[in-house]
């Protein structure tokens, strides 16, 4: 397909073209680049070579440390961008001219250094997955039920911590914080968190600004959403469960927020669009949508350890979420509430109807009663010092493989 | 005091030097500033006329839509440009000088526009008001256990849309939201917020950075800490009650976030320090505090509609809150979690002790129970299309006034 040899199992294929930012080296001006096998291309040594020319962007407009300004462009222009990138990577005139410069504007990735690659004004993280609100719901409340009555009725969802987003590969440090034994006793300590956890989710990135007053409907809500991350939402349980009455989630989350190094558009996840889950009872009309609004990419959390490499942990897929991408934006903006190009709004740990797809370990390991094995004999309730998940994210059909690379972490 | 004639009872005495951000017309580039009784004093005018020479500041420095920057000079700079302006405003050579150029720098209040003066990255409201948090628990709680077990020891707060904070005398839209008429009852309507409510807040900006894994000491939180300005959480209480289980409050804040114009440095409010209230149970050892951390700010909040104007809603105070600012951001960074210039972090609506300082109309009206009546002869237990809240916040003592002048917002 291209005159680049690369492998046939990589999440970046000629179908894909994610969009980061890296630098090359220490001491290089961060760049927006994209993706091919195991590649890193750099669009703005690309935009020098003149093969974006006719797009009429600024001289070194790719060279920025956030893609927030090349979101900005619209979906008109990122699209055909996107088009000239894979015609110069198959074949023709101007493939034949970049294969000629490719030693320009082409990096091994593992040479280089990924950046965050966006400027996130604000964090929502949602709560969209049945399964995973019927667990937590089940071990805290009451399995009868463990559902709260406004669930099935609106995209539940909270403000995170925008500065505490931070990239791929960026180390964990294990939080301190209060917490006590049992949840009336009143007499709180305050040290290295216990039960740290991962939280296996997807995030859209808003791709059109809004003002204060204007609300976004459902059914043109793919207009503002430019492309997707997988996101680790790492969770202090014990200091989430003691601080999070009356006003929700605080410092057992905002320690850190891995999310992946590339963000997948969404014209690349096209092909893998699905139904979504029947809503029952039906929604209220400003959250109705038609078509097929969700997506079939499939997510996996893993464990490497210093004594085993790529446990799998967990098996599930964005398509289990109830509410998709289109009802979580509309309700986002249903009160009036504005939007910034680079925002990131969060599925919520989505975890797969049966246990084997949970995604957390508060869940797999069903609030710590049920210790899980790993290959070295050891046990996990929850995460320990040395500890690193591996979140990874991709789509395939009919031999068309989008992916979103690895979202990684290593807890100290 | 001051070559410069200004009314007595002004909140921009001599001794406060606020920061703010202003355009003198429509076409203008924005520029930080400062305000003196009733004049807005431009900061880069000052600049360009070599009054600050000696900080060897950039040129245009000042030109800038946010104070950001100016934070980032740090506090040994931004207290010797508020000396510089102290100086400038009262006698001597410097003062001769300036009173020549006055025209060169000094604009009239009311003919220029003032903005944002913050590029807000995280906005937090805290929720540290023990009236406040004994009020609402007793109105949807238990009167006997109206605070929850958590709460007298730690600071609870939730993270704050930052996307819809905006300047004094911008409009406020009433939301549309989800909201039943009885909690338990799953049959959720969508329109109109019916219960649109204010909170009488204070907030303060963070002055300095930190990174990812770093804490700021509970005794040095105040070299973190820039100054502060008045802060409406406008709320709608319906959209509000209905969606906040599990995850605490959403889109019934994040419609609007009103801030003063003005950002009062707190060397301004050093004179007006006040022991804290007596913290019982003790606090953990990471937000023990020593001295005078509280501030002696008087707070108010009035109503203005077609047929009456000013109308005295509630007299508070800064000093009621339980929690002090430094314990707010020692908790909030006791994880690790980042802060950055220009974060805001809020009070949460301050109440008095006794019902004619209750900072909200949900505790004036006891959730809508008791309505006030106004000068006009109606009634309000929430508000109305057209009211106009004015918040107002000072300090004085002997003879020193410093204030944030008004916080206003008129709801559609």
């Amino acid at each position: 397909m291209s005159w680049l040899n690369i492998l046939t199992d990589t999440d970046f294929t000629i179908y894909n073209f994610p969009l980061g930012v890296f630098k090359k080296d220490a001491r290089a001006q961060p760049a927006i680049c994209s993706a091919l096998g195991e590649y890193v291309v750099d669009l703005d040594a690309l935009h020098e070579l003149g093969f974006f020319r006719d797009f009429k962007l600024p001289k070194r407009f790719f060279r920025k440390d956030s893609i927030n300004d090349y979101i900005a462009l619209g979906k008109n222009i990122t699209q055909a961008i996107r088009h000239r990138l894979i015609d110069i990577f198959s074949e023709g005139k101007r493939a034949n001219s970049a294969s000629k410069f490719r030693y320009l504007f082409l990096h091994q990735m593992r040479d280089v250094q990924l950046l965050l690659p966006l400027n996130i004004g604000d964090y929502t993280d949602f709560y969209s997955s049945k399964e995973h609100a019927t667990n937590v719901g089940s071990m805290f409340r009451d399995p009868d039920k463990a559902l709260l009555p406004n669930w099935l009725h609106i995209p539940i969802g909270y403000h995170g911590r925008a500065s505490s987003i931070i990239v791929s590969g960026t180390p964990i440090h294990r939080p301190n914080g209060q917490s006590v034994v049992h949840l009336k006793e009143p007499k709180p300590t305050f040290g290295a968190s216990k039960r740290v956890d991962f939280e296996l989710e997807t995030a859209f990135v808003v791709g059109r600004n809004t003002q204060i007053g204007e609300t976004i409907e459902a059914e043109q809500a793919e207009d503002y959403i430019f492309g997707m991350v997988l996101l680790n939402d790492w969770s202090a349980r014990d200091i989430q469960q003691w601080e999070s009455q009356p006003l929700g989630p605080f410092l057992g989350k905002s320690f850190a927020t891995t999310i992946s190094a590339w963000v997948v558009p969404m014209e690349a996840l096209d092909p893998f669009r699905v139904p979504s889950p029947k809503q029952e009872p039906a929604v209220l009309p400003y959250l109705e949508t038609t078509g097929w609004r969700s997506y079939d990419i499939e997510l996996t959390a893993s464990l490497s350890s210093q004594s085993f490499d790529n446990h799998r942990l967990s098996v599930s897929n964005t398509k289990y979420s109830y509410w998709n991408m289109c009802q979580q934006l509309a309700h986002h903006t249903s009160n009036g509430c504005s939007v910034r190009i680079g925002d990131l709004m969060a599925s919520g740990t989505i975890s797969a109807p049966t246990p084997a797809g949970y995604g957390s370990m508060l869940e797999l390991s069903w609030n710590g009663t049920k210790p899980m094995l790993m290959p070295d004999g050891t046990q996990r309730t929850f995460l320990e010092g040395g500890d690193t998940v591996i979140l990874r994210g991709f789509a395939e059909k009919k031999g068309i493989r989008v992916g979103f690379g690895e979202c990684v972490g290593r807890l100290n």
